[in-house]
């Protein structure tokens, strides 16, 4: 398994070399090369030897519990990945990164139609794999099990329908009410600047720069390139000072997870991350739960405004505060608010069902996301730039993705509500910056497991309960009704 | 051989990142990496499949010259790399990874004995692969063979022969002449200009930024990461402007021959540089035919008196030209002027031969280190880290690597001079900073021909004759006479 992950952690490097330096004409045979790398880590995963080490385990009377979980799960993964012949990972591979190349250019020009041939294959490609993949009730739930183990259409149409139930009429109170002032994040802040305090909450949050670093990159992003290389990148926009300060607490949060997973696993289920839910959850509890409250700015006003100290002479840590909550309709997801976030997840979500249903065909897209835009945010889509080619995941071939990132916010909440109770003065310690004892909080209740646990069992052990919407609802109220003064 | 070269280059890959940009705790992870790399790259090109297709292609009548060529030569390594086993190429590997960690570690802390047993450990396995891959005549040649096929120790006993008896009495002509004047390259110069100042080199020689990068190393190098994707660092010291230039045109001259092999022979031996005494002819004739010329400077000193105007007030084109050729003795190899620098080279010369004789022990380096700087460079060695720690390549496990800077140099004469007797007052052309024709005849002359050609052959085909260290001799004799005042 450690040789297998040598390879894959190579692949990793790979690509992340190819969002952060690659030169503008190298991608077709940087994409040769992953393909490569792909299909050699597939035969070898799949090859006799492994099937005659995990023979030769099942009848070892000695292993531990730990040992025990890792062939378990092991053993689930080789018969998954059994089930793809080496030429469909190369062929699916290439199509990913013609897709990919494709996207970057039709986002660019504004033009679907570069793109639609390619994502049409890739969807060929997906349902071909929800095939191979075999799964009970809606083909769908293949892709959903890739990311999120066990997690089906059943379970998040339930989820939504909370969403829709709850989120949607209080959000509707929010833009009833009067809007909180944000002018100030849109002045002019410098690159370097910013790039310093950033690197500043990286170091607060506990990100160890001796096992990781931060790049610059157009999409920010968090890779693993061994236990001891964990990455990050940021981008960083002069007209918008927000932009850097989320990404870079956002994908802090995913690094401290990563960075927390313990070494000796290397290569084992053990060593890796539950599921992108979880994953998400730790991203988001750093970005939301912490670094979008008030505690977190009455201690980290004062930094900012020592960079910045022209820029945000008029600016209070309440003002600061209440202005990177502010709620609004907005185009693209990954700007958006914390709550209107949902919708945007919600909107990829039903658009991926319904294509894994056949309903949808690739060159209806953009009218039907434009449609589900103006239904759920009351908003007109102007190009499709800012619409259905926002987003990479597509082009990477992820489907069933997208619904990890409301899992994890709802997560996030129940796992702060959780620590809040456990860890005396919570917010007191995080607006001293102290926020060692969070890290170890989750150090000891997530990181440590790796995929000892299930999601749904993480959390029942962490909270005493399963996923429950309640939580994240609870916490929306509590902070927003406080921010637009609502009763 | 496409999918060989991909996990070829993603090896390249990881190792681009360990010079530039890996977290100071990720080594361990990342030596295992490459290890597996190796070993899987080693399988793969050794294994049946391969064999099959070469025996194949035996008998097929149909191909062209460039074809046989490409099947001879993959087959001669197909037959040295059947030498070796798997077991022996990861071992290796580890080998060289831990003697590498070992040599930073004792040459920032002075202390060879740190490094002395893992060095012991590498020079074992190098014996060993000698006997592996058999020799004619003297051990040392098969480590030769490795990096100049067909070198050998007769032929480099002749030529440093004639460094000892041309250059080294010419060099003390030198000595005892009136020195020039280089005080003002250690003057305080910006980080930030020198790399935009170093850029624009790079771009003036030809540099494809589209297919290739610069970033920041501690040691200068190239490397290829595909056809497309030719990546060189440079270093920038604030105290001595000389060193960026040099590394940067230095390592521009290696990424051209590389940026010039054809992109259609990918994998193929007419896709790869011939040998590394060709490649270090490409790199010393822009380094030091072209970058250290009278012409070069009479051009280029206005761009550097632009980034540098208050630095270079008092410098004319003409002492900035003189003061980059001081001829000194001097303790490291890498800043020593271009003639002396045989004498570098000589030295680890005799080291390697008679460690490969049995004649040297690694703890008896030190002493016979200092010795021969007496002897050749009349200068006394006050540390290990300055001495006999100075270098990478032992850490790296290259033997036989050294001899070849100097037929580089050699080779880099000779080609110019027939440069210059075939482009139209390429003088004139290198102060107008047009490089474009002498690039174009690169192209056409070396860089085309892949390995088509052995060092020998193309050197014939060039100039009409092997190998003479006259044409080095001359140049030197007419640039450093005119310097030096030399009658």
């Amino acid at each position: 398994m450690a040789r297998i992950a040598d390879v894959n952690y190579s692949a990793a490097v790979l690509q992340w070399d190819q969002e952060t330096y690659l030169p503008p004409n190298a991608a077709n045979f940087r994409a040769g090369q992953l393909s490569s790398l792909s299909g050699l880590i597939h035969n070898l995963f799949t090859g006799e030897k492994t099937a005659a080490i995990l023979k030769g385990l099942e009848s070892n009377g000695t292993l531990t519990d730990h040992q025990k979980k890792n062939l378990e799960l092991i053993k689930l993964e080789f018969e998954k990945q059994k089930k793809y012949t080496t030429e469909f990972v190369e062929q699916m591979s290439h199509a990913v990164s013609a897709a990919f190349n494709a996207w970057q250019l039709a986002k660019k020009e504004n033009n679907f139609k570069l793109y639609a041939p390619h994502l049409e294959k890739l969807i060929g490609f997906k349902k071909k794999e929800c095939e191979l993949l075999g799964y009970e009730g809606h083909p769908y739930n293949a892709m959903l099990d890739l990311h999120e183990k066990k997690c089906t259409v059943a379970e998040l149409d339930a989820l939504f329908a909370d969403v829709r139930k709850q989120l949607v009429p209080f959000v509707k109170k929010i833009f009833a009410a009067k809007q909180v002032d944000n002018a100030f994040f849109y002045r002019h802040y410098d690159h370097n600047k910013q790039w310093d305090f950033g690197l500043g909450l990286l170091q607060q949050m506990g990100f160890d720069f001796k096992r990781g670093r931060q790049d610059i990159s157009s999409h920010p992003f968090t890779t693993t390139l061994s236990p001891d290389d964990v990455r990050v990148t940021t981008r960083i926009n002069e007209k918008d000072l927000s932009e850097m300060i989320w990404s870079c607490i956002h994908e802090g949060g995913h690094a401290l997870y990563e960075q927390g997973l313990l070494p000796e696993y290397y290569g084992m289920p053990l060593g890796e991350a539950i599921s992108l839910g979880i994953h998400e959850s730790q991203s988001r509890l750093w970005e939301n739960n912490v670094g979008r409250s008030l505690a977190y700015w009455k201690g980290n006003f004062k930094h900012a405004a020592q960079y910045f100290p022209e820029e945000l002479k008029d600016v209070t840590p309440e003002a600061f505060f209440k202005g990177m909550n502010r709620v609004e309709p907005s185009l693209i997801r990954t700007n958006s608010d914390e709550l209107t976030y949902h919708f945007h997840v919600m909107i990829r979500y039903e658009i991926e069902k319904a294509i894994f249903e056949d309903k949808l065909k690739v060159d209806e897209l953009p009218a039907y996301w434009n449609a589900k835009y103006k239904e759920y945010l009351n908003i007109d889509v102007p190009s499709d730039t800012q619409g259905v080619l926002q987003d990479v995941h597509w082009s990477h071939g992820s489907f069933g993705y997208f619904p990890t990132y409301s899992l994890g916010s709802f997560y996030a909440a129940q796992f702060y509500e959780q620590a809040s109770k456990e860890i005396k003065d919570l917010p007191g310690k995080v607006e001293a910056g102290d926020l060692s004892e969070l890290l170890a909080w989750l150090r000891a209740k997530v990181h440590v497991h790796g995929r000892f646990y299930t999601a749904q069992e993480l959390c029942e052990r962490i909270t005493g309960e399963k996923l429950n919407f309640n939580h994240f609802m609870s916490y929306a109220q509590n902070k927003f009704g406080t921010i637009y003064d609502l009763k």
